[in-house]
């Protein structure tokens, strides 16, 4: 296919196109990367575009009820939308997201909704290089909002932040001591907080968990986060249009400020560091492949190789 | 100090001295890590010697009062101890092992009984080149039986595999669903299985729990291991004799059958290869990070540059 016909068709937003791209993107061969790479070069001014809104949280605090729930709010809207979904769990990696996922086939179904799970082949099973540049091709593509989902595991959501503009953390309800459940880091770095399941029997403990972060958070953030700490409930849906449009409102303060453009550009500069550095590792250990393998078949024989031995083979 | 000096020093296991080499082996400068990698070169016989035995579990599960137990109980057999804890959780990265591990104390004051705790400068805050040297280091100062103890979390399983001759494995006693707990990768290299807790009311527990096991392992490991699995109390402590025996058989099997060598010469072939590609790595990004300064204030600025061009700069 012609790279300049894809590129068109991507910025007219063909999903069919878009969803190749991806793949090509994913591709395990160094020509497929660099024929999508051109296309975001050639259209560097659009990767100014669209909202990307992170989500994360445990498994099982409903992420994918959620971005159901809100997904179908944004479409009705007029809004045009693409999730991308990054799971590194066995859930994610070995179904399609319509199989697991079937909330989201009524989404699917939508126009101008683009729904990409995680991909199989990514063998570290998290985010990376090519999760920034999927992303980027849904800028390209225009749509206004790029949802992106992540389970909240281990160091992923410092990642996540490399990834998208409004970081959001869904919590559990729970009664009793409330914020062992939340790693540090990830309070320090989210932009909203929403207390999710908060109906039925939860709906008095996602109050009190409310209130405990916004007590939190009091206490460890330089500015004050009140207005962005919810409680939600996917299944009543009160409160969503108050949720979005206080998003809507961070977002436009970041574009007036110039902040949006600036953590852009940031983050650009953040994954291109760690394409560069790939690309030289790649390179630095393929020239001594034989070297390498020599050390460790004399090692193997019963020799001790010293660090000082390495050093003089390294130039 | 004259490396001579210290290598007689750790061969005569006197302990400050292998403490010392030991910080030496985990400082930052290369110069210390080269002298200890030279009194590594120069004993190379000497690190056939010990026998190094992996302990893994979940946080909870016991690992240090079973350590203690089985530590005081080997102590008593004659045989020297050395002792590592690796633990990458908050207790012991910030606390000393005395301050946390109140138990140890006891045996640290044994003759005869090495310890040490993970280094709070290591931050992987796991197991690394660095720890495999300071068990080299223990097998040179002669010490019968090394004793690491992992948390049991992520991908440190299979690391810990790649430091010992022997794997244990604890796990907790539990009614129902038993082998959920299990990641199915440890499943399959554990040498040993203990179950731990084995008293009071979690008694029965712990039963039924081996007999899960064993039938579980019969169906997906080729050889027998019905024998290696045992439940254990590390209050009332009946039975660690046969569980100590069925280790030592199990080692002397490894020894005759020459696999024992061919295991610690096969994990010095996969350190020497990780300490290589490390130095290379490092060595490659240094030399290029004016090109990588260079490309990322470029992005700063707005440029969007290719894959193709970064390639060009990759000699």
């Amino acid at each position: 296919m012609d790279p300049r016909i894809l590129e068109a068709k991507i910025i007219a937003r063909d999903i069919v196109s878009l969803s190749r791209a991806i793949t090509l993107n994913e591709s395990s061969l160094i020509a497929d990367n660099i024929l999508i790479d051109d296309i975001l070069a050639r259209n560097v001014d659009a990767l100014d575009q669209s909202i990307v809104i992170g989500i994360t949280g445990i498994p099982g605090v409903g992420k994918s009820t959620f971005i159901d729930v809100l997904g179908k709010y944004l479409h009705d809207q007029n809004l045009s939308l693409a999730i991308f979904s990054i799971d590194p769990t066995s859930e994610l990696s070995h179904g399609s997201i319509l199989g697991d996922k079937t909330r989201m086939i009524d989404l699917s179904s939508l126009e101008n909704v683009f729904i990409r799970p995680s991909p199989s082949s990514n063998r570290l099973g998290g985010i990376g290089i090519n999760t920034h540049k999927n992303i980027e091709l849904a800028k390209i593509a225009g749509y206004d909002i790029i949802l992106v989902e992540t389970v909240g595991v281990g160091q992923s959501e410092t990642t996540l932040k490399k990834l998208c503009d409004v970081f959001i953390l869904l919590q559990m309800p729970s009664s009793g001591d409330e914020l062992q459940g939340i790693k540090k880091g990830i309070m320090e770095i989210a932009d909203f907080f929403i207390i999710h399941k908060a109906d039925g029997d939860l709906k008095l403990a996602a109050e009190n968990s409310k209130k405990e972060i916004e007590s939190a958070l009091h206490l460890t953030r330089n500015e004050n986060i009140n207005d962005r700490i919810f409680s939600f409930s996917s299944v009543e849906k009160t409160g969503l249009e108050i949720i979005w449009t206080t998003i809507k409102a961070f977002t436009d303060l970041l574009i007036s400020e110039k902040r949006f453009i600036q953590n852009r550009r940031e983050q650009r500069a953040y994954w291109i560091e760690e394409q560069f550095k790939h690309l030289l590792i790649q390179n630095c250990i393929e020239k001594n492949k034989t070297e390498i393998e020599t050390t460790k078949s004399r090692t193997l024989n019963g020799q001790y190789i010293p660090i000082s031995e390495l050093i003089k083979k390294i130039r």
